[in-house]
């Protein structure tokens, strides 16, 4: 007996334990699309309001939530709601809406209808034990019929989701009063000539902007620039602002909407005068877990500018570029849900931003109309679980998945491949020149992948004969994928396929992606790298966003000491030019205040885009060199390689703790997370020698020991 | 040239007629189902809401509305817009969010984005050609691809709608603050016993109660009741209000919610003291339009009583009940669409009503989660056309139709019929022992007449496909219909197939649907109206619901003599208790107060229940005998009937004007609306003579003769 009673009395801790956290509650994502909505409704052009042109879902106005307990004693529990009308049931007696309520002992279902239409409907309930949390159901009053599927239902055909929740503790804050929070920055440098003030932030920055002791009558112009250039153009400035004042004692104002610029050209008519200019920065509170740092200064100061890049685009969602679209695009997102994973290891942003770009059914459209955009959903999904084995997520986004899915097999073509349909942005990149037409090789590559993705979730979400049928079409367009598009000759995957035959044409693009989704055999990778990857007569890639994979597929191949270069030159670049967070694009052609025009705009390009934070994701996983093998960490491979420097050291999150490490030519130190089992891979002349572990020679200079939690190693070779 | 010129002319005229009149627009439904979820989320039980327990939908949060206009002068438009944020672009040129905002002469396209989550996004425009109505496009930036059932489409794939609209044309009322209007009523009679009152208003009413002068320190307990006893009960009483009052000065105070009632107990504690009680009923601004008048005095109370019932239910939609459930439900509008057409012809509240019960994609449950309500959704369209010949109401909705159908269809068993899944209520009628086991014939019925609707409505969407398949799946269910149900031995439909085997149950439902659909040939209606219809072994109904279709089959096979005593006796015994409207039921078994008690509750019964005034219905279309025969009324027969009375005179409203007729036995004298061919049918012992239409003998004593438009008869027989 006397075990029983231990585990029992442990459960009950662990329960007790788990019930003290309160949070608002919801239906999974309602929350997340309405933030989503008001966020990318902000974004401004020249003072005029600037729509995203893709569909936006709304929150459930009707929600339905569940939780049964099983009480000793009764319970008294406070209750917040946000929502116009709402009623509390317990055990199918009627409470109406009270702000407290008595649970009486025994088993009891709670049951509480919320109406809101403006807002997302929410509770929070806070009992001695029975607290708003995770663990409750809610329904849309959802009541689709029980199929294979095996969706949660209770039998009634109701569709019961688990709650949603982020980490809003406070009752008295209700989740439509969230807002990042804000912190006061002052100016490195505030010129006067007459009221005219020309503010300097020292760099890229991001909030609200304050005028403090404002007096006279007149109108005050406001122009904000990512660049000095910018913010004095006046007439092809992008973000302006306009104040109207009339007063005679000196008053401070803040401006409603937020902008990026790291100058402000404020100019005023009439008498109006203005003693001091300030900001309220506005961020995001995620933590740095990853760091690098090594012997190479400009790789140092890249990393530290491609992490305040990612800082000021993680906000409530990882966005594109802060001056604008300000939107969530999942291109760019999933770059970020792969930097983020090397950096704050925030899951809730990546969760959310996957919850916002999904939105609702029905599917009418690719995520941000982008054909390849939807793809990259599904590959952050792959990632995301691959990093965080948060299998929760999966089960309680499967629905989602399955009919986006759904929507992308019903456009494939004749040839089950898919090709843009009316309405369809096939985007692939911004290049020139580039084709779109007739089923492209990268977007079946995409489809392919996510596919797998579909099979692995699937198995997750106990729909076994859906796994085994994704599992299948992937297999099939695996197949076609060779059969179609991989050119011996060329020994390359070729751009297109236009009315059932190859095109001449051979893009980098495929064959990148191919490279790190371990689709190639070796000597098709070895073609691939010699014949595209570092060919210079296939078309160069501009964007940081294309030179992402480019410079991870070379890191796969072992080419650290080319990207460490490749990464100097490029980012290093911009740093001469005066970046203080990496931009959209850079194309070392161009010079002077040439850099920051874009789209036919003069300063149409973004100085701060997330995209351009890619040093910190190449620096962890292929110089660091830590990455997951298996769901979660609970297996990873530590793969230090220099690639060019001397030294190096830096730490990389997983959800056990962090990997850290140091290594130079000759030593490594390394400690490891409480849990998981790792795997060290070194390559060196000689056989490593490290007190408390095995080294296994495994041919060709490569050598491995296996790394067990919370243990620190001190290699030498 | 001169016809020419003056087409020309006259379209101008048309087009600058049509150009008048600016009134708010939204995405279609999206006004509709917002007011559905404010309006069925009000239902109150002692104090507590009660919300619904099905799926409710929300507007599009992010609109996008175009209109192309050419100009031969600049014009400058006054511009109103419900929505937090919105953007006016016209030809590509961004105007911001401005009030008044001025078009170029020429070829000019005016776009407008407004984000609105709160409300449905809606705007007013009002210029001296340009005014914002129907012939506006909008679109929630669905970008679906284009197929065979030729969506609207500017050809990038986005899915353009029709605007939706109603009669808002108030610049300064935005959609949200849409209200019906309510006027002031006084108590018939007011009764005090201490500070306690009793309020008799009457007859059944509905609205808000105002108390005035109130004084003193207190609470007001406030019980309604539709009968007096349910007022003076307190502890059963259906609805409740509590008002709680600390003034020394005396104020007036009105109830924020509108309740149903004929009597009002008001009972205040401490020293509260009331000067007087009133109400401000709340109305549709509907208009009578039909009438009926004869010899019999009952009938002609019932048919008042009817009148007032059909008015108090007919509201922001047609609802069931005005006590209780206040909520739109299929198989109870699609009553009131009918009576609708003999009574207020008010095409705007039908389509409100059925906007509102379709919601939006997806679907996942049945309407209101009842199978049969979801079939009686297509019956109401069906009619819709029938009477009103909308077509472009048809064209709208259509969608939505399918993606319904389709749901339906994925639903049926593996014979191809439906039978109730996990989630679905499959509900028929109210009455005791009713198996709803296995596959019943009522549900294919119902299935059988949609699926001919939406082949009617496929070929006025030009989707000539689907209308072609629709029409097979009818063909093919009516075949299994009569194969697998009908039993020649009962001469009747049988009620269900369990486990693919005929039941022994003959209920009246599939049988009475069949006659007045007009699915059984002469042989077999006769068989019915014997076997079943006319037959006491059959199990009675009970429920004015399901008695509306009964009698109407009885009328379709010439009962009326017969169906005008049911009438006087169901209905003129419920006169002769005191009913001031129509009831939900009526048990003639039950005696004094039991009348009142359903659902298990004291006083759970509706006293004032739309499907309660079938009369309207009944003695427009089977005694004054008019019906369209074709959309629109552009053919219709009248078969006036006197059916034991006297005389009867009349007014059946249709698209152009009403039908006028007054009947004795032996005269008739008619005229017709403005538009539309009229067959007039008589049954007559001898010929009757008219002096300016030829009578023709059809036969057995039927004469028929053809109405023209704007004409006057007078016909002896």
């Amino acid at each position: 007996m006397k075990p029983l009673k231990t585990l029992l009395f442990f459960s009950l801790l662990a329960s007790f334990a788990q019930a003290q956290q309160s949070t608002w509650i919801w239906y999974p994502g309602d929350f997340e699309i309405n933030l989503a909505n008001k966020m990318q409704n902000r974004r401004t052009e020249r003072g005029s309001y600037l729509l995203p042109f893709w569909k936006m879902d709304a929150h459930y106005v009707v929600m339905n939530f569940h939780k049964t307990v099983t009480l000793s004693q009764a319970e008294e529990v406070d209750f917040f709601v946000e929502g116009e009308i709402a009623n509390v049931q317990v055990s199918g007696k009627n409470l109406g809406n009270p702000h407290k309520f008595i649970v009486p002992a025994g088993k009891q279902t709670i049951a509480i209808k919320v109406y809101s239409q403006a807002t997302v409907p929410a509770i929070f309930i806070k009992g001695k034990t029975i607290v708003s949390d995770g663990s409750w159901k809610v329904t849309n009053e959802d009541k689709e019929w029980i199929d294979e599927t095996g969706k949660a239902s209770d039998g009634s055909g109701t569709v019961w989701m688990q709650a949603g929740s982020w980490d809003l503790n406070n009752p008295l804050v209700k989740p439509s009063a969230f807002k990042l929070p804000t912190t006061l920055h002052k100016p490195t440098d505030l010129k006067r000539e007459g009221n005219t003030l020309f503010a300097d932030f020292g760099k890229e920055t991001f909030g609200f902007l304050t005028l403090r002791g404002v007096k006279g009558s007149g109108k005050i112009n406001i122009y904000y620039g990512e660049s000095k250039e910018e913010a004095l153009s006046i007439t092809d400035t992008e973000t302006t602002d306009l104040v109207e004042i009339n007063t005679n004692t000196p008053k401070d104002t803040t401006m409603l909407l937020s902008k990026a610029f790291r100058f402000v050209n404020i100019v005023p008519s009439g008498n109006v005068n203005i003693e001091n200019v300030e900001m309220q920065y506005e961020y995001a509170e995620v933590v740095d877990k990853g760091s690098f740092r090594c012997n190479d200064d400009l790789i140092n100061r890249i990393y530290d500018v491609s992490k305040y890049t990612m800082h000021l685009n993680t906000r409530e969602f990882f966005i594109d570029g802060i001056k604008r679209d300000r939107w969530v695009w999942s291109g760019d997102a999933y770059q970020s849900y792969l930097m983020n994973y090397y950096l704050f290891f925030d899951s809730p942003t990546v969760t959310r931003t996957l919850l916002a770009l999904r939105g609702k059914d029905p599917v009418t459209a690719h995520l941000n109309t982008i054909m390849d955009y939807t793809f990259y959903w599904f590959l952050g999904i792959y990632d995301y679980y691959l990093y965080t084995g948060d299998k929760a997520f999966i089960q309680q986004l499967y629905p989602r998945m399955q009919s986006l899915m759904e929507f992308c097999l019903a456009r494939r073509n004749k040839n089950g491949l898919m090709q843009g349909l009316a309405g369809d942005w096939v985007f692939i990149d911004w290049a020139d020149g580039l084709s779109k037409k007739g089923e492209v090789s990268f977007e079946q590559l995409l489809l392919c992948r996510s596919l797998e993705t579909m099979a692995i979730c699937a198995d997750l979400a106990n729909d076994k004969t859906s796994s085994t049928n994704y599992l299948r079409l992937h297999k099939d367009l695996k197949i076609k994928l060779f059969n179609w598009y991989w050119n011996n000759q060329k020994q390359a995957l070729v751009h297109s396929r236009v009315d059932g035959k190859q095109t001449d044409n051979v893009t980098r693009y495929a064959n990148m992606f191919g490279i790190f989704f371990n689709y190639f055999n070796e000597a098709q990778k070895q073609g691939v790298k010699k014949n595209v990857l570092l060919n210079d007569k296939i078309q160069k890639i501009t964007t940081p966003y294309m030179r992402f994979y480019e410079l991870e597929a070379l890191c796969a191949m072992g080419e650290q000491p080319y990207v460490l270069n490749e990464m100097k030159q490029y980012w290093g670049d911009m740093l001469k030019l005066g970046a203080t967070s990496f931009w959209e694009e850079y194309n070392p052609q161009k010079s002077g205040a040439e850099h920051y025009a874009m789209y036919g705009r003069k300063f149409g390009k973004s100085l701060c885009h997330a995209w351009g934070a890619s040093p910190i994701y190449l620096l962890g996983k292929y110089y660091l060199g830590v990455k997951p093998t298996s769901a979660g960490y609970q297996t990873y491979e530590v793969e230090p390689t220099l690639g060019g420097l001397e030294w190096m050291e830096g730490e990389v999150p997983t959800p056990h703790g962090n990997v850290t490490m140091k290594m130079s030519k000759t030593n490594l130190t390394l400690k490891t997370p409480t849990n998981g089992k790792g795997t060290l891979v070194l390559k060196s002349k000689n056989k490593p020698t490290v007190s408390n572990a095995t080294v296994t020679d495994k041919g060709n200079g490569r050598y491995e020991l296996t790394l067990n939690p919370n243990s620190e190693y001190n290699v030498s070779f």
